[in-house]
């Protein structure tokens, strides 16, 4: 079957691999979609950084792998045990391989589980083959109403929702999200549906139109606004409820930290390349409180829900291209800032509908 | 009269000043005693910081200016219009005047006033002098009962108070406070009041014997023990519910960042010298939610409520010196970091009871 491996640093291989097979508690899945997220980008110019070059503690698996962790596909194969899914169910892949056993597995918390490891980065497969084998607890099944395209968003649409969830916001109150990426899109989209006031603000025309059309009730230019001065104006001086920094960069940071009403929650879901550089009395005195985003814990049924109720309309963010050009429109794209939420057509399923 | 009088940077002088008078809507002060605080400390080492070279907005007031801002005294004088406090009446001074006009103050967050003044840094007069004029509303009034030491005592323990508030943890539960000097002790008896268990991980003995003595659960010391195991260890490796950074040094931030249950409170409520340096990866993978603490919100009156009640014994901690000795005994010593909370007896009243 064909896969993208990922060798190392800029090398990604469209190869012919063994198509694998399910073990006991496992299910078999024919991808139809795979979605290229920002950590994708990270690892291919950067890395390795997630995948490892000697054996993963959990998993045993090191570089070469197949890349790939955003991805919905067909059940082809169950493994022995596996009851509660029949051939040709559609399913979104949580790709958290959990130990089970430590504290945060035990305690419900199992994306801080000491020995976590991701499909697509550190064990046998990934999203980006014609076919890939996950366990069946990973596996979360779609209603056979949604897009195909749909399920390949649950991925980061999940790690949006607990972005939102760690906001502790309600309905009425108004939050600011620096950075329409993917991920500040869904925080956009997941807000709007909680009855929650947005503010988006990003340097791109692109994604500032894409989010007025989407439902912000603010779009700002960070280039040519003063964005704390706005949000303050708009907020009658209080600064928002809650902010997210879904930029990434140190400039939305502290235009965040600035904005955030007092004790207000700042969300970091955004990954800054530097470390964070916080003068003291910006953190004395605002009495914000500053958290960050561990991606998902139990999000993808309430995501998968929010789906099907039409929480996340796709026009103008989401595009798909043919598997043969993941490297020239997919990551060279994406790396030069041009589209959005770019989806491999791994199963040859065509265009969004 | 007798004052300290701040001119600049290690140039403090007790000196003969006018005696002020009340005005109205104001009270004068026979002052009983006035602690030292590390504010003080850094504005004489290391200031101007908080007294200014310029007229202050609210005030008019600029250097040299009267220090002293935790401080506590009896009514000798009522100006125009104060009515429900009486010549002899003991009082403790809340020593933030504010604009009463801006958005904090309005919505009750008078501590974010954006012209707040400070009894003792950029207002008429400071502690450290026999007499001193505050605003009616700065005063509050102290239970007959109480040892005169205390009252002077009840402005740090606020920033305490408003500390233990931030962490949001209930009776049961454990915060690790990093740190033991007068604002870590105060954090400590305000939490065990509240039945909560308490560690406290400072580098000296003295301050540490204290700690446990006061009814701290558990003392560590960080320059042999590794603080983040040991609070790992003791909270069956949740990490604590809170922690508070009462220390201001990198490694007491980081220890304290990483032995913090996901989801809980790291309050930093000491004043680091340096910009807090904190790696991506060490913001959004724990979850734990970082703020600051801005001085105290009306945190006066349950800290009065609190002494009354026996919160805050001081065996151990608190020592007074006379006021011709503010300099020898007072900032030289704190500043080689002998000696906790000193208590400077401006008003001639004798040791503690």
């Amino acid at each position: 079957m064909r896969a993208a491996v990922y060798h190392g640093r800029q090398d990604i291989r469209l190869e012919d691999v063994p198509e694998p097979s399910a073990g006991a508690g496992e299910v078999k899945l024919r991808v139809h979609f795979n979605g290229i997220c920002g950590s994708d980008l990270h690892e291919y110019y950067a890395g390795p950084i997630t995948t490892r070059t000697t054996p993963h503690p959990l998993t045993g698996i090191k570089n070469p792998v197949i890349f790939g962790h955003e991805f919905c596909g067909e059940v082809v194969e169950l493994g022995a045990g596996v009851e509660d899914l029949a051939i040709g169910d559609r399913v979104a892949v949580e790709p958290l391989e959990t130990c089970g056993h430590c504290l945060p597995c035990t305690s419900g918390r199992y994306n801080h589980c000491k020995l976590v490891a991701f499909h697509g980065y550190n064990r046998a497969g990934g999203g980006l083959a014609e076919y890939t084998v996950v366990k069946r607890r990973m596996a979360h099944k779609l209603p056979a109403s949604l897009p195909l395209t749909h399920g390949a968003l649950v991925e980061p649409m999940a790690v949006a929702n607990n972005t939102v969830r760690r906001c502790q916001v309600e309905s009425g109150q108004v939050v600011a999200v620096h950075g329409a990426g993917p991920i500040g899109i869904g925080v956009l989209l997941t807000l709007l549906a909680r009855g929650v006031r947005v503010i988006v603000s990003d340097p791109s025309p692109l994604r500032r139109a894409v989010c007025a059309d989407l439902g912000a009730q603010t779009v700002l230019d960070p280039a040519s606004a003063d964005v704390v001065s706005a949000i303050l104006d708009l907020t009658g001086g209080h600064g928002a409820d809650a902010s997210v920094d879904a930029a990434g960069v140190p400039a939305a940071f502290r235009a965040a930290l600035h904005s955030t009403r007092v004790d207000g929650n700042m969300v970091v879901v955004a990954i800054h390349e530097r470390p964070l550089v916080i003068p003291p009395f910006d953190l004395l005195m605002p009495e914000v409180r500053i958290t960050g985003v561990a991606m998902f814990c139990d999000d993808f049924p309430t995501v998968i829900e929010q789906m099907s109720r039409g929480v996340y309309p796709t026009r103008g963010w989401v595009s798909t291209i043919p598997f043969e050009d993941l490297l020239a429109q997919g990551f060279e794209r994406l790396h030069r800032q041009e589209g959005l939420k770019l989806l491999v057509d791994v199963g040859r399923i065509g265009a969004l509908p």
